[in-house]
């Protein structure tokens, strides 16, 4: 199974997922599944949040508060949660308002080791 | 009631949370409310998070995405959650890896309208 795969699995299993991204934590995008229907331009801004998740890194570190494991951003439009996959890699999914953000959390917590694996 | 007992409130009310905060976009402090027995410097973190949110803002509206309602950021050793009051002021919790971030939500939103109020 390659990383598209496990992308378009997460968007399947979770209602109202518009994207999955599995990208660098540079911001350089490895892999994305986009659902039809996304309105907005997804891929876009998960690049932009890219830099908020160094910019956490970034704080935490110098707080002496660990490594960012996870990451969230909800805005009127779009729900957007990204966990790490490993020190270099991040996955990201983005969803409608009424999507299921926890569901959503589980499904990165589970397939981000099986990406980890393919990396 | 002044805006320390309500973040008095919800530190007490909600498990594990070392600190809740109400702090303008701009980074600058309204006043913050530290349970004993921090042990990070959760104060300066809250700060340095401050500029993460300002960010998360430019990104999502560069990409129409709506205004930002929400923040989380998860390390190691603090789970942080920032919710806007009013385009000008937010509240941010910051609680102990073990520590309640539905509860912490929860709290921000019926304590955000009550914050507003005061502002």
């Amino acid at each position: 199974m390659g990383f598209r795969e496990h992308l378009q699995d997460v968007c399947k299993s979770c209602e109202g997922a518009l994207a999955c991204s599995l990208m660098g934590v540079d911001g350089i995008e490895v892999d994305t599944h986009v659902e039809g229907g996304a309105e907005l331009d997804v891929k876009s801004l998960l690049i932009e949040y890219s830099g908020l998740l160094r910019s956490a890194r970034e704080a935490a570190e110098a707080h002496e508060a660990g490594g960012v494991a996870e990451l969230s951003i909800h805005t009127d439009k779009l729900l957007t949660v990204a966990r790490l996959v490993s020190p270099e890699y991040f996955m990201m999914v983005a969803l409608a308002p009424d999507g299921n953000v926890g569901k959503a959390r589980y499904l990165l917590r589970v397939t981000s080791p099986k990406l980890l694996a393919e990396l």
